[in-house]
């Protein structure tokens, strides 16, 4: 078996160290005779899992106490709709940003059930940067601000956070604890797990627990944040094996620093790429400077036809998942926590040669 | 490593062959050099394991071309809530059987978001049967019948579906492939995934096309069926080794005889078991007897002490899962698909042995 430098934009590589676990405890997990897939999600054993990820989460990224660390499925796509039906009062409105395609479809599911605001869009600039805290034109009275942090198909990310009145809301699913953030800035953070922090099908939400009672009536019981809050994620059976994952994950996350350890190895491997696509006038980086994403790292060729070569090569030198999104074209590689430095060193190898062959 | 006898309720057991098989291929899924968890839900490989997972339910189910089938997350409880979002046009009202405590969660759900009417209940007679078809208050020009097929609190189950003007709706969570059934009969069949065909994260959803028309439009866009429909269940990431689970489980069951075979295992299951609490006084089984569940057998001791005692010493004797559910006590076994003939002559054994020393 060879294991594959693997690029992916989601889901995408998880730790070796984190598999292996989990492929030997697969049939018995801690002497229990069963695999963690096969227990009560009500059992000690599983409480202990669950107990111990939102343990892991709340270390790693410093979440004050008055903010509640869910584990709920439905990815961030569910979020999209749970966010203004939670946060958004009747008559109210919310302010969006638009800076790409992830945000857009956040966009579009809050305004199919009621008013946003559109307080920036980059669509006219193709996505290639984030906008300047004092370019966004904010609602008075808008019930929370929302935005993409890290847009993993355009490449570009918020190197810091705008200072909003109201609170801010922040799909993070590319780049979640791959560097500090103070989590005060944020009224709810929310992540797909499958990028950065475990497998598909499980959704990491913090939510500033005063928030969570606003919801509206008529939103029913499973769709509100303070039902799983109150449950501490346990109201209905979650996604247990995605939780174990994370919680090994997250395990895996400490040994290196945790994410102030991952932010110093995360910045070394962009750097790494970003100069090299900085290099010559071959490669060709369309991303704004200020906004390069840490995690999602887009790039074009001469020609379509050399972009189609390089994933076609790079496949075969054992490299997967650089093609770029099909809506944006090029050549992208997603280097998560979970790539290493090895593996990025091992793409510019390749990229060197490449270009020594058909620059 | 020892593996248990395991009687839980959900999540539950797994097939051992097919655990084994997710161990041997958890670094490495068909020779990708990648986990399955590791894979793009847009990739080809993955697109195999999507669409022989569908190709396998709708073999085993004989589903009709005209019904979707979706892998959703979330749970039968987001089912829950989305069936009334979906198919509860505004003014109208659907039609809500209480059989017990899964049944109550649904209309529970159903009633916070619009209007229903309960077309029977067992409350008053504590769940212990099924209602006889003439019992039930169906209301004219209802959107739907909800039921509870099976409940697995209860041990109950209907041994055969009422006919309705209003197209059928059942929650089969807990006896989803564990008999035959005719999938015409219904409108829509949902099942959480973690009793009988996989792991917990992924609802199964079986709807007849149809129905999908009916959503209003401030549904938005993930709550809807036919957005999911329109993606094969790829609209967003999907919970891809659940999937994948779920395919290796049906795979499992195609080598028993598909749903027939394991309904004639778990019919002989069953019978050993409820012949043995109907051999003695020592044993009293409540669910009236043409509503037993072959899934989930729900049985009483002469006393609390003895239940408490019969919990500790199975569990010593390699059995976990057998304590009631809370709200009802007692003592119960879960006989799912995965649970072989070997676990429940195993179970007998042990009563037999602690009747002896205690009755």
């Amino acid at each position: 078996m060879a294991r594959v430098y693997n690029f992916n934009a989601g889901p995408a590589a998880l730790p070796l160290p984190v598999l292996e676990k989990a492929q030997a405890q697969l049939l018995d997990l801690a002497g229990s005779g069963m695999s963690v897939m096969e227990m009560s999600h009500r059992s000690k054993e599983y409480a202990a899992v669950n107990d111990e990820a939102e343990a892991n989460v709340r270390k790693l990224m410093s979440v004050p106490d008055d903010y509640a660390v869910l584990f709920l499925q439905g990815g961030a796509s569910l979020q999209f709709a749970m966010i203004p039906l939670n946060l958004r009062r009747p008559g109210k409105t919310a302010d969006y940003v638009d800076t790409g395609s992830w945000a857009s479809k956040a966009l579009k599911e809050a305004k199919a059930s009621g008013a946003i605001s559109v307080a920036w869009s980059g669509k006219d600039e193709n996505y290639m940067r984030m906008p300047r805290e004092s370019e966004l034109k904010l609602t008075p009275g808008a019930e929370y601000v929302h935005i993409c942090s890290n847009e993993t198909i355009g490449g570009v990310r918020f190197p810091t956070f705008p200072k909003t009145d109201a609170p801010l809301v922040a799909d993070m699913s590319s780049e979640i604890m791959s560097r500090v953030i103070d989590v005060k800035q944020f009224g709810l953070i929310y992540a797909g797990a499958q990028k950065n922090i475990g497998p598909s099908g499980l959704a990491l939400v913090i939510i500033r627990t005063d928030l969570m009672e606003r919801c509206p009536e008529e939103v029913g019981v499973f769709l509100r944040y303070s039902t799983h809050a109150a449950e501490k994620s346990l109201y209905n059976t979650p996604n247990t094996w995605a939780v174990y994952i994370l919680k090994l994950v997250t395990e895996w996350m400490g040994t290196l620093g945790g994410v102030a350890g991952m932010q110093k190895i995360n910045e070394k491997k962009a750097k790494t790429l970003y100069d090299t696509l900085d290099s010559s006038d071959f490669w060709r980086a369309p991303a704004d400077r200020e906004s390069r994403s840490i995690m999602n790292v887009v790039w074009r060729l001469p020609s379509e036809e050399l972009e189609e070569q390089f994933v076609s090569e790079s496949k075969k030198a054992g490299m997967v998942g650089l093609k770029g999104h099909r809506s944006v074209g090029g050549l992208r590689a997603s280097i998560y926590n979970a790539v290493g430095q090895d593996a990025v060193d091992a793409l510019v190898g390749f990229m060197k040669e490449f270009e020594r062959k058909n620059g």
